[in-house]
């Protein structure tokens, strides 16, 4: 499977809530780095224990893929995810080897409030959930 | 120019901190959003006035970038980007046609606590700046 395929089917996983089959995308030792937070989950394990651990009242994730950008080796995902009380924005990179993802960059980015200096030059639109 | 060689060029210009030959690879209409703060900067001359105008004590803005992936007509920048005092990520989403850049969506990520209920699952790694 090229880039774009192991991540289609990465995504495809996450959406039926498999974690497990999720996981098994990644590679054994495979890094996922959360960069907002500064945390790395180590291997598959972590990785579906994490998901499986999320706080969420409705128990139903679903993941709205914006964007897969898949270069060589390396591929992008623009991903909205969100249980139906909770969303959040992810935009993870992914490094593919021999079909399985080896490290994955995972920027959950929060909002904030802008500089009011810089109003009179930008419109207002929706910001990350 | 293709992709890749429009978002080179990009932050060529942005590296020499000419933000009005940078502002000249968007199109006119060109919009860049930034989910994080929830604004839309329509246009060169707001884009290369954003710039300028930034707070620095030092003036000299300088821009590393770590990925730069190209699919078709979008690409994907990951730059840390400082001016000695401060330093930022963003990662950067470009849709580019006939050499310009049309749409850019830049996530300019912040750093948050991580929950403790999943400190037993992680490593600790330097988080975004």
């Amino acid at each position: 499977m090229d880039t774009r395929e192991v991540l289609t089917s990465f995504w495809a996983a996450m959406q039926d809530n498999d974690w497990e089959r999720a996981a098994a995308h990644l590679a054994e030792d495979a890094q996922t780095d959360w960069p907002c937070t500064g945390e790395r989950i180590v291997g598959r394990t972590a990785y579906a224990a994490i998901q499986a651990d999320y706080p969420t009242e409705t128990r139903r994730w679903t993941f709205d893929i914006h964007r897969l950008l898949a270069d060589g080796d390396t591929g992008v995902s623009e991903v909205t995810v969100t249980d139906g009380d909770q969303s959040a924005r992810v935009v993870a990179f992914s490094t593919v080897s021999d079909g399985l993802i080896t490290h994955q960059v995972e920027y959950w980015p929060s909002a904030y409030e802008p500089p009011p200096e810089r109003a009179h030059l930008v419109q207002r639109i929706e910001p990350v959930p």
